[in-house]
């Protein structure tokens, strides 16, 4: 399974008419503090507020170019932003919609998948969401898989694709880590445009599977969720087509709980606007970087589901 | 003093490298909350957080052109956001900024203008801090009005070119009225550009000085600061230069203290987004407007400087 920077402008053409050009927004007093000139792209003014409707979109209407037609039923699982994607897609074009999710799952994103008549199943662990999810395939239903899928992972490359057809080249692109679709997507669409662009995946030292899966040089993945304030960065384990965009990374940052929670503070502060936790993960990854390096930096926020 | 749409055309130009084109977001939530399609232009997201510095810097620069340089001190009287864009803008061109503002004012405001450099001056009334203000033009200093100035009220159209701009003709545009800088600016902009669409003022019930006045044909003014929640819509009156455009407006739409809170409050809820009461007046007017009226929306969002 191989993706093109070809595959992320066809993402970017088929979802158009489905998703928002979402808005780009610098801020004076955060580009002091985090010591560069920084584009925030806000996909928290997404659909559903995350990057996740991009590639919820995309899997479903590229599935629509293959087939002929729309799957009748998908089921999905999530942590809780591609849920509402998923969801929201599937709504738009009338498919019956089935979530798998595990305890651990914001309520406020369990509601909302709820709200937009997704039918939820709540599981006791992550992993059995995973295993209950893939077991519905055989009765017929399209999973679309939230990093492990090459028309989700083209589709999140798109928000880097826009944000750089707006403001042009940038030193380095600083995104969360979950799955590894984000950043893989964002690695994807940036190297193929800007040959010298840094690309830096941000993830909580306390979830810090893909940084010890680079090291190793192999998949490492967590039993249980990891505890981390960033739940959008709770998924156990990186995809295997996501790792090896993770390798070309220039580097995986790992962020400690209270850098997000500062991160998100001055965020809200500077601009009035709440982002969820794991949208912090990458301005503070930007900080440690602009601490040494300045430059023209842009930072992908993913979401903005939070209380 | 006339003002033409080349005003305009000239202040965007003139301002194009000093204050932001700021974003405009969408969100499927409030489009069914209000009634209508809904742009919001995000002004919260100008330079010092307010539609406010495009008029400070456009009377800075309108100063330049006619004089050859820049004045050496400047005076303004502000309920808080114009502080801030004089405090700003002159602090980007090197000038001494004085303001005048009364006890009332948000202290956040107070703080952020005496951040940027200014001297701040606290009067007891709003009578005062304009009577002051004024004083100071024989001391030599350049006096920018915060609504009763060509070169101010042009620069405010500017928000409302931009965004016809982007998202071309809309039914029915939606800006709060304080001074009425802001709405007088967009009514030039959007009656030039389409002749049929409707432009509405937004004010607080309990400071409803601009509706009264265009009721009976006379600027009406407060002798001191009204009270309402909505800090920028303060102002004892409107500017006579303003007025002859009020009165070309299909509605001054007075809007409740519990709607402003309402409506700021949704706004949070589904966009994540803190703006300040003022900006939730517009928003408030057009569900007011949406509840009869469908169609497509321009909300003009002032400014997001609250705590």
């Amino acid at each position: 399974m191989t993706i093109s920077f070809r595959d992320i402008e066809l993402a970017q053409i088929r979802t158009k008419n489905f998703i928002k050009n979402t808005p780009i927004i610098s801020n004076e007093t955060l580009n002091k503090k985090i010591g560069a000139q920084v584009f925030f792209k806000c996909d928290n003014l997404q659909e559903t507020n995350s990057f996740k409707a991009r590639g919820a979109f995309n899997a479903l209407l590229a599935y629509k170019e293959k087939h002929g037609n729309f799957p009748e039923k998908v089921v999905a699982v999530s942590s809780g932003n591609h849920a509402q994607a998923v969801a929201f897609a599937c709504k738009k074009f009338g498919i019956e919609a089935l979530i798998y999710m595990a305890k651990i799952t914001s309520p406020l994103k369990i509601a909302a998948t709820k709200a937009l008549g997704a039918q939820v199943v709540i599981c006791e662990r992550r992993a059995d969401a995973n295993k209950w999810s893939q077991e519905k395939i055989s009765e017929g239903y399209f999973f679309i898989h939230p990093s492990a899928n090459a028309d989700v992972i083209a589709a999140q490359g798109t928000a880097c694709l826009e944000a750089l057809q707006e403001i042009g080249e940038v030193d380095a692109i600083f995104a969360p880590v979950g799955g590894g679709g984000l950043v893989g997507g964002a690695y994807l669409a940036a190297s193929n445009l800007f040959s010298s662009v840094k690309v830096f995946g941000c993830e909580p030292l306390q979830a810090n599977d893909a940084a010890i899966s680079v090291r190793d040089g192999k998949i490492f993945g967590y039993e249980n969720s990891p505890n981390t304030i960033a739940d959008g960065a709770r998924t156990l384990a990186v995809s295997p087509i996501c790792f090896e965009y993770l390798k070309k990374l220039d580097g995986i940052l790992e962020i400690a709980e209270e850098e997000i929670l500062l991160w998100q503070k001055e965020f809200l502060d500077a601009t009035k606007v709440l982002i969820e936790p794991t949208s912090a993960l990458a301005i503070a990854g930007a900080a440690q970087y602009g601490e040494k390096n300045g430059g023209k930096f842009l930072v992908i926020i993913s979401g903005g589901n939070v209380e």
